[in-house]
């Protein structure tokens, strides 16, 4: 060996109010360390249901379909579209910020025909705008972002469903931004497919993807389904038509999720713990109990550096509850206040994408952090770094703002 | 809700003495309840970094290219198919058992033209056969399993890599199996490319994908990469013949990990503690001890069995340390022996797959449980079990062949 040996891991200790990863439900953390179960062990596949059961719950939705995919939130996106889109299919992506471009990219390595619009950065799209694109580009499915974080944008899904069924359209959602911290109804707005992460609202680390699939998308998913060579037994399925991932064929994943516990991967325990602990914190303190909670963290984290005198990026009758983006002040070097923060507060908040990068800060109110305890530290925090870097801040102006949002929503 | 929430995961005691997942090392369950931290915090890209140190010595490699992927074991084999491999490139892959068979299928939805060639279950095969197949079959990438635990048996590969350089293939391999129990030498062997994952003999959960790449199959990744949209900048590459798959494109996944620290996806951080770990605990204890003690542990559970006179399955001198594959005497239900085993003792051994299935069990000795006490108990139990189900088996026989072994170890 030419190099020492580290030690245990020793994580310095951060508050983390950027746009995720957040730090993690104490509860959720603990769950990681619970003792490991065989694969087939009864205990394990009544874990697995368990943990069905709640996203069902996180996610407003009957569908059968709700299970994790073992890798981060952009492995969920994919396992939907590798499985609903066969090759050559048309794709609709109306983007509106780094994360549209994300779900076009995904569409296309999967070999669909990608069409994209786009909106201006901060905005969001009327649904006629939507269903214009689809009437032009008569795609087979629609993949929208739900929360942008780049713009800190929610775009609104409740008229996007029924625009979709109307027009034979499958309808998927990532929502890896937002779910937890805002409105989300997969069954109410018509979702075929949602997929999401645990490191924003869900209180998690990143590394567990739940999604949920309609009918309508198990039906795509099962009439290509492949069951692989090795444990492929006669009378298995075998369309020549299937997914041209193994990792991510969503009618094995199914398989291994349903009563026929079919070998696929080998679930990653630890994770499930994990995902199911953080479905457990948001439905045990209420669904909507927890929306309203980011709902007034993140209106107190905007009232309090608006007082600090700071502009706001974007349409703030749509962004989402849990980020808002700040703009930098003049004279201000953005990287060294926010490594001031990180260095000698232990807060961590956001860097920002493309047309913003170097223009805002974004700051997050997340999962366990969306709290009002952490709101007032950044804020306090906030104001001493950006007096140290010479701006001209109103006194204790943005800790005040923030604790009368508190006050008025108590 | 139509469900009760359930309460906080509380896992029955298991002592895993299957073919994996196995019980993980208790410093790396606790590893993973270890704060999180922000994903370009300097404690992540430093533990990022020293992660890759300590797997450059679990594999025995100076690869710059030896990271995690983000999902379960056959995560890193996908990576690397799609990764290494262009549609319509031919693969090689010998297949053994079933594993082999998941090499094919997974190189077969990458696209590849695959050839197979097969030996009978429980052997392995001699280079010369492998070298055949090369020269007939002319491939562009050797993908061949270590060790297959569908069949217990551990492939010779000291030989292959000076056979795929002298024929320009690439030479991949998946050690999921037989990493840390097992000799392994990524370097001296001529590796291009191997993947495996934390649940058998490196003692931690699914759900992280330990893989390390030579410069040349690194040549291959970087002359396809493509920075995806949404964070592509002026002047990054775009090719034309780009991985079609986000998740595993390893040119990307390369540059996360790497100085550049390109945003691909959010690092499973939880699960990065838990690979640390798992290196780390291998590291310190030494890779040789650790095999050792890997060697020890299966020559005792096999004498162990063959003293309770059951049969052993496949050739015993290609056999792994960490797994015996243990034939079910005439008369004793597989299934209902395996139950009471898990119900009664709280100890798991394996069923398995394909032509062996309900013929054998099979026992693994991995990771923590490559210990003597977790190999007592176990045939001390299996043996009251053999005899509830009418076995005749000769009293405290097996657990005395296996002491013996450890004494003479000692």
């Amino acid at each position: 060996m030419t190099f020492e040996i580290p030690g245990p891991i020793d994580p310095p200790a951060r508050l983390l109010m950027g746009p995720g990863p957040i730090s993690a439900y104490p509860s959720v953390l603990e769950a990681m360390s619970a003792p490991l179960v065989g694969q087939y062990d009864p205990f394990m596949t009544n874990t697995m249901a368990e943990t069905q059961a709640l996203y069902r719950g996180v996610w407003a939705t009957d569908n059968d379909a709700t299970l994790l995919i073992d890798g981060t939130s952009r492995a969920g996106i994919e396992a939907v579209m590798v499985s609903l889109i066969r090759p050559g299919d048309r794709v609709l992506v109306p983007v509106f910020g780094r994360f549209g471009h994300l779900l076009a990219e995904i569409a296309e390595r999967a070999m669909a025909e990608v069409h994209t619009i786009e909106t201006e950065w901060g905005q969001v799209f009327a649904p006629s705008v939507i269903e214009e694109a689809i009437v032009r580009v008569r795609p087979t499915l629609l993949a929208l972002v739900q929360g942008d974080t780049s713009t800190t944008m929610n775009q609104p899904l409740d008229e996007i469903g029924a625009i979709c069924a109307k027009h034979g359209v499958l309808f998927s959602t990532d929502a890896t931004a937002s779910l937890g911290g805002n409105a989300f109804e997969s069954d109410a707005w018509g979702l075929d497919a949602a997929t999401a992460g645990l490191q924003k609202c869900l209180g998690g680390p990143s590394g567990s993807s739940p999604i949920t699939l309609s009918d309508r998308a198990v039906e795509v998913v099962t009439s290509r389904k492949r069951v692989e060579a090795g444990i492929r037994e006669p009378g298995d399925p075998s369309s020549p038509d299937f997914v041209r991932s193994n990792y991510f064929d969503l009618g094995m994943i199914l398989d291994y999720w349903g009563p026929r516990r079919l070998n696929h991967h080998t679930e990653a325990t630890s994770m499930l713990y994990a995902a199911r602990e953080c479905a457990r914190v948001l439905l045990l303190e209420g669904r909507e109990a927890v929306i309203e909670r980011h709902r007034v963290a993140g209106a107190a984290m905007l009232a309090g550096v608006q007082a600090l005198g700071l502009g706001v990026f974007g349409d703030l009758g749509h962004k989402m509850h849990n980020v808002v983006a700040v703009e930098i002040p003049d004279g201000v070097p953005g990287d060294a206040a926010r490594a001031a923060l990180l260095e000698d507060f232990g807060i961590e908040i956001g860097t920002s994408f493309g047309p913003l990068h170097g223009r805002v800060w974004r700051i997050g109110t997340m999962g366990f952090n969306a709290r009002e305890d952490a709101v007032l530290t950044t804020l306090d925090a906030l104001e001493q770094v950006l007096r140290r870097f010479g701006a001209a801040v109103p006194t204790v102006a943005g800790v005040e703002a923030a604790e009368d949002v508190y006050r008025r929503a108590a």
